[in-house]
């Protein structure tokens, strides 16, 4: 409808020159914990009938394959164990841990500048999973990804303003012994990034030696304690309403060791939990909740992240899909759940089941983030780099991630509505006898850093200034990106001593 | 985080062939209409200061340049000409206007199927704009783009679900004369589609011919009259605060002659707008609420969309920008305003800053569609197609956009919270001695029609199943489809009879 306006070539280069230099904190236009909340698509009375309905799941249906342990922590805390062996949650047991739970989670970064506050409808956006592809973008290729994969996504991470923390978001195939992978997992995650980092134990047995890892570069037990840079990325359950028996072991003994726990309930829609998205996020709070009097039962005041993280389906194929309106609506429900209980709480956004950094990778990708960050989800997981519905993590697409969740938290951010925005005398000082325009206006001037998201890869420019720079491909321009991430050393890599240390003390697959 | 589940191959083709069967209406997952309205970017409290600031910018600064017919309709309506020649609206002019206006407005296709009813958050997605290249998608190219192109645009929409009404998305550029330049594109649009057509007019006296050309296609005056199925889009300000003079001209025509308006005011935030967002929205309710007045007085009950479309600027250049953030925000407020008056209105989504069909096209389309439809935009124009910052439109793309528009209208549908749908009875019968997961509940069954978005190119294969089929590339099957589309016959062709006399009676540019 309108054409692009002239270019005024002073004031341009002027603009130019005032965006070159970095950004002081206060004049950023977005950053990590912007408050959601605006999105709502449940009403409060469907809030209350979600609740209800999940309340009476735990009392009649209850779950199934606690460990021993478990049944011993959750019957000492007021749960009964039926004959036939399920464990049922009176209603007055799981409304106790909702009122008690820890609401006040920091998840700290290595680094205290990442710290992510988890109170309110602060929203932070980050990697996770357990991809077993590397994807090739420019290749348009699909390989078995590695350890030094999984290193290069943390480095990446590290320097990327809207990736605010690292979930493993693939699996190192290239180490078989299981301890050997998750041992390595933390070491190669630790080394990339200062930024807070999320994991996962193959096998109870594994927390102790990563602890003693993590004791190590934290310098001392006492400091890992307090600023437990690393949090378990638990799948408790085995959706439907089953104890994941191994991983309840995992957490109780990732509680022992102070590390926070991310209490991951990852159903899919028509498979392992009812198709519809009510029924999905009824089972999901369900399951999140027992998890809590879990966690609680073993330790009353340990951090832990309400994490119902139900998945879509293609129920014409029966295989996981992420890309989808309904996955969105799935994410952005549960968001409203947590803040309806007001606990820190986790989803999943941003899954392309595109196979490449395409244009549905665009839009699948954008749909459930931004719908995610207006409604308020603390810990966005995955919102960045997946494909395949999970089965493909991209160098490329995390970096690209980075400026579509730039746009994202634009929109977290939302409208300032004041008497400087509304603009008025701006208004009629253009308007009446004035330059007819605002570009010039101290205003417009004074907030283009602070009010307007820049992409550092998107392409603005017009059709004749792309073409005379020869068409810049995204795809090109992000894989020269992660070249110049990757050549330069790290910020985040351990001192040398530190590294020879951990070297003697663990069998470590990085080439030092 | 989680794997793909087995599938089960009985299962699945059972499944496939339950699709392969065309969609009775109840059954549709989506449709034109769905009540949008969860997103609220903007408080009631702020929602009244915009308009307090809007009332009194028309009290205040008003609008300059309206022409001397206007000056006749408007101050006997009893708006008030300064010395400085700018009109100023009374307060209870506006809230009188706002009271009276035509709230019912039905735009209406060739084919009643395809009317549009604009009351209360019904969401309606198509193209619009003036774009000047074709984007070849393929051939990553830019050129002229000709009335074919328009005509291909029009075929295209009438077969895509989700591309609801056809707005003139782009320009006949080998038509050098504007008369039979804005003649041959009634022609190239209403041949092409049976969905409700805007359109511009360069000149008043277009108008006219325009219009006895609708009357031959509708088959008389009073069916045209009963069942306009073609709208004005109107710029009637050039912003800030100036009535287009011309165009003001163009919209008594269409007035006179029974042609639906779109009140478009194109503001761009930071040049011919207050950069910021809540000022943007303020300056363009304030022109929209001088254009309600306006089209009162001249009469008083003709249909009027409240077109606030304000659009981003990149400050650092000065060049328009659509993909970003900002203009998602200003897109859902002006939603937000529209639906505080309770006014039927239109605003601009979908635009991508691309250039071709990529990654950022797919976020940057995404992002402002999405929110559009949350926040309840009964009209969202340039919803697909659109590159370039409108400067280019892409036959593959509006391809692309009905999957992308699925997706965001599965969205706007949003979660069914009920008995049924919380599913407790399915949990506790899987559960409880059942199969242990819901694949085949008759509930996922018998929904999985009527509850699920699924994609038409949109890939969904594992990687394995997509590299056994060549690895196949969105924009080829894009290019594909559109070959078959247009090597169809158009069902919304004229008949041989009515073609003749148009051809008489006009000189037709397109190929009989």
């Amino acid at each position: 409808m309108t054409q692009k306006t002239q270019t005024r070539s002073g004031g341009r280069s002027a603009r130019r020159a005032a965006r070159a230099t970095a950004l002081p904190d206060h004049l950023r236009p977005v950053r990590p914990g912007l408050e959601g909340g605006t999105y709502k698509p449940l009403t409060p009375a469907e809030m209350d009938r979600i609740h209800g309905a999940a309340l009476q799941a735990l009392e009649e249906i209850g779950l199934a394959d606690a460990p021993p342990s478990g049944v011993g922590y959750l019957t000492a805390a007021g749960a009964e164990q039926g004959a036939d062996g399920r464990i049922r949650f009176p209603r007055a047991l799981v409304e106790d841990a909702i009122a008690r739970a820890n609401r006040r989670i920091v998840l700290c970064g290595r680094d205290p500048a990442h710290d992510l506050d988890l109170s309110g409808h602060r929203v932070h956006y980050g990697t996770a999973g357990a991809a077993v592809h590397l994807v090739d973008a420019l290749g348009r290729n699909y390989r078995e990804s590695t350890l030094q994969d999984l290193h290069d996504a943390a480095r990446i991470t590290n320097v990327l303003d809207n990736i605010h923390f690292l979930q493993r978001p693939m699996v190192a195939r290239d180490i078989t012994d299981n301890c050997e992978m998750d041992l390595n997992t933390v070491y190669a995650t630790t080394s990339g990034t200062t930024k807070h980092i999320g994991t996962s134990f193959y096998d109870p047995a594994h927390v102790k030696p990563a602890i003693d890892m993590l004791h190590m570069i934290a310098g001392g037990e006492d400091r890992w304690r307090e600023r437990p840079f690393m949090s378990n990325s638990n799948c408790f359950v085995v959706p439907p309403m089953k104890f994941a028996t191994e991983s309840c072991l995992v957490m109780e003994e990732c509680i022992r060791y102070g590390m926070p726990v991310l209490l991951l309930s990852a159903g899919m829609a028509g498979a392992t939990a009812p198709s519809t998205v009510a029924g999905a996020i009824v089972q999901a709070v369900a399951e999140c909740l027992a998890g809590l009097v879990y966690v609680q039962a073993v330790k009353p005041d340990h951090p832990a992240i309400f994490g119902t993280w139900p998945f879509g389906l293609d129920l014409r194929t029966g295989a996981m899909t992420g890309g989808s309106g309904e996955q969105a609506l799935l994410t952005a429900g549960c968001a409203q759940m947590h803040k309806y209980y007001d606990l820190p709480g986790g989803a999943a956004a941003g899954i392309a089941d595109a196979k490449l950094p395409d244009m549905q990778a665009g839009w699948e990708q954008m749909c459930s983030n931004v719908m995610a960050g207006l409604s308020g989800l603390n810990m966005v997981y995955e919102a960045a780099g997946m494909h395949a519905s999970l089965l493909g993590f991209c160098h490329e697409s995390l970096i690209l991630g980075d400026d579509l969740i730039g746009q994202a938290l634009r929109c977290v951010r939302g409208i300032e509505v004041s008497d400087e925005t509304m603009a008025l005398d701006q208004m009629r000082e253009v308007c009446i006898g004035g330059p007819g325009h605002y570009l010039g206006t101290s205003q417009t001037l004074g907030r283009m850093q602070a009010d307007h998201v820049y992409p550092a890869l998107g392409d603005r420019t017009s059709p004749k200034e792309w073409d005379e720079k020869g068409k810049p491909d995204l795809i090109e321009r992000a894989t020269a990106r992660k070249e110049e991430i990757l050549a330069n050393r790290s910020a985040a890599r351990f001192d040398p001593a530190l590294d020879a240390r951990l070297r003697e003390a663990f069998r470590i697959y990085l080439p030092a």
